[in-house]
């Protein structure tokens, strides 16, 4: 199947959420990504939530689509191995991506020696190399005492630092990727979990907000800043979520609600202009006491009913089962999710790449590999080992293969 | 000064976060990335926060180093230059990002007429072309309904599912413009907002945990789930944030407290083996009461003196004016950072891109374009129009510099 990665060869060392992020986006869009992990498995690897079988659907789902060797790397012969692998010849290979602590064998400059426009990405806590998760790094955000509806910090739950910091390093390795086609070049990059929060917090204009105005985003709850939308109760224990950020929008909700009459009273009674964000976000108190009667008074289903193809923005919360469920966009309806029989896991709903691409065919979701399923083949196709050399690296515990390493 | 994507073109005609943060994320890496807006700007141009003069900080911070050039896109003549901009010949041009709904000439299909081998990148609200927005998105994510301590939904204020999706767009505009290179074809990327969070959804195990165990995620506040992490009080009115994933970071909580005998209390108390992450969870409300009380009685000097530097993952929660006045990594001491005359704000400090490469120079961060800056400039350079052309074409009000668009 062409895919749009096709050829690109990627070696993986990593760990929880963030490098095997960045790594699954590339195999997702056709790259071969071998992850190596210690045998037995990395620390990640028995991470909750678990499957009754004891498989962890967390490093399942955060490892579809790569391939999988298993290899002692605390020992010499083993780190020669996993070098050979990471230094590979050929044009597409020879990218090493990783967020372990490192050093000694695995640095970038001791692995170059072995090819010398290696690309190494390497995910650091604080980019003078010290230790940060995605959990304290968000405390420092300043989003935490933003969120919620008192001085309380809220935690997000989403890792959402991790997830950004997955897609920045795919982005980083095809940049120096298309770089080492030009110039021939190898290169280390680097990226740091708080950087990539702090430059969130700078690119969403936060920092000048502080700097400029001295003003520090105080928490409002769920309403919205500078617009307008907030979530609202229905009449059936349901919970909606209602914005407008163009004046269209704005007006598309008094049109579908029929509230246009009510909303217009309400700018003269507060003095503001609700043609404009800021008048409407000024006077929101006095829109949403309406809005909120209005929800109050209907089920969710006379809500959407009302809502949908109006133009409206508006959309029900849901919980992670309702989500699955009742959302048809979380179903094999959406192109995107195709079910996947996942080892230990059984028949799972799996996405795919969120991007798609035309004039090929979208690679469907793969399972997660078994621990060490791909030794044997990763060492046979891709370093041209003979059956006996890769019997003796299994006789003598430098590798492993998925019987070894069973749930 | 080479720069990672030096030669890279891209035209960007785009409007709140998403779009412009994938240009953007691209332009950091050195391409250059010229935004077309409607003259007098964007349905965003004026969104808050804004500067005293009125300049939009949140524009701003979303279009760092890019060139503007002002079009009337809803006249002919206007759509006839914003084309030939978009289909500008040459291996490293050719490329359209945009999240507007668009049909006629800015359709893929159009375009292509003008170059074969176009690549668009089309970011939509679902994947059927229907509209959605961050907020709209998120209350059908499960994690509002997991956020926070109650029943109630918590929704993100940082707006993850549009910086997620920029990164995204970023990654697949690279992966197109390399498959280009290979095979000499245009094609259309297309990217949904609702698809980027239900992949992250199902990225991170909900969904496979809803299909496999039934378990829907309950919030519990900001206890980390699945390991061992909270936030605390400190004694003199702050609050930090404690994590242990490993083995080796929960001991290092016991030796830094001097708190491991009485930790010691709680596997037999509590019946659960604390050397394990899901013992340590079951037990969390035992360890909690013990840091509480030892993150009472200190300082938040106190408690770094004590944790920093002992391989304990902690951190202190910050709002946004403590992230720019006191965490040193907001400052222009990490070299991420520098301080930027941004037109219309002022000095502001600003982050360059996260991603830093070795073997050539950071790029700094550069301000965000006036709109309509570069209009003359990229008529000229970049179409090879004449300076009668192009006055004739201001005089008719197809295009707008500067001037016409102060704050």
């Amino acid at each position: 199947m062409s895919t749009i990665l096709n050829g690109l060869r990627i070696v993986e060392v990593s760990a929880f959420v963030a490098a095997p992020l960045g790594g699954m986006t590339l195999a997702q869009l056709g790259a071969e990504v071998i992850r190596i992990d210690p045998i037995g498995g990395n620390i990640d690897y028995r991470r909750w939530p678990l499957a009754p079988s004891g498989a962890s659907l967390y490093w399942a789902s955060l490892n579809k689509g790569k391939r999988s060797v298993a290899i002692a790397l605390d020992r010499p012969e083993g780190q020669e191995l996993a070098r050979a692998l990471i230094a590979r010849p050929g044009p597409d290979a020879g990218i090493l991506l990783t967020n372990l602590p490192t050093s000694g064998w695995m640095s970038h400059d001791a692995l170059a020696q072995s090819r010398d426009d290696l690309i190494t990405l390497r995910l650091t806590g604080n980019h003078d190399g010290s230790g940060a998760v995605d959990y304290t790094v968000n405390c420092a955000s300043g989003f935490p005492l933003a969120t919620g509806p008192g001085p309380a910090p809220v935690n997000h739950v989403l890792p959402a630092w991790d997830v950004a910091a997955g897609l920045y390093l795919a982005t980083g390795l095809l940049a120096a990727e298309r770089a080492r086609r030009q110039d021939g070049k190898g290169r280390q990059v680097s990226l740091a979990l708080s950087d990539v929060m702090l430059a969130s917090v700078g690119n969403l204009g936060y920092i000048a907000d502080v700097q400029v105005n001295g003003a520090v985003r105080q928490p409002i709850g769920n309403d919205l800043y500078g617009a307008l939308g907030r979530d609202f109760a229905t009449a059936d224990g349901r919970r909606v979520m209602i914005v407008a950020i163009s004046n269209r929008q704005w007006r598309a909700i008094g049109r579908a609600t029929g509230l246009t009459d009510k909303f217009a009273l309400i700018g003269p009674m507060m003095d503001v202009d609700l043609d404009t964000e800021g008048g409407r976000f000024t006077a929101r108190a006095a829109i949403f006491a309406v809005l909120e009667r209005w929800c109050a008074e209907r089920s969710l289903a006379e809500i959407a009913a009302a809502l949908d193809g109006t133009g409206v923005l508006w959309g029900p919360y849901r919980d992670f089962g309702q989500l699955v469920h009742e959302d048809p966009r979380c179903s094999v309806a959406n192109p995107m999710f195709a079910t996947i029989e996942q080892p230990g896991a059984g028949p799972v709903r799996a996405p795919g790449s969120p991007l798609a691409f035309s004039g090929g065919t979208r690679l469907p979701p793969l399972p997660a590999p078994q621990l060490g399923q791909d030794t044997e083949a990763v060492l046979a196709e891709g370093l041209g080992l003979s059956t006996a050399a890769i019997g003796k690296l299994f006789a003598t515990g430098i590798v492993a293969g998925p019987s070894s390493t069973a749930f």
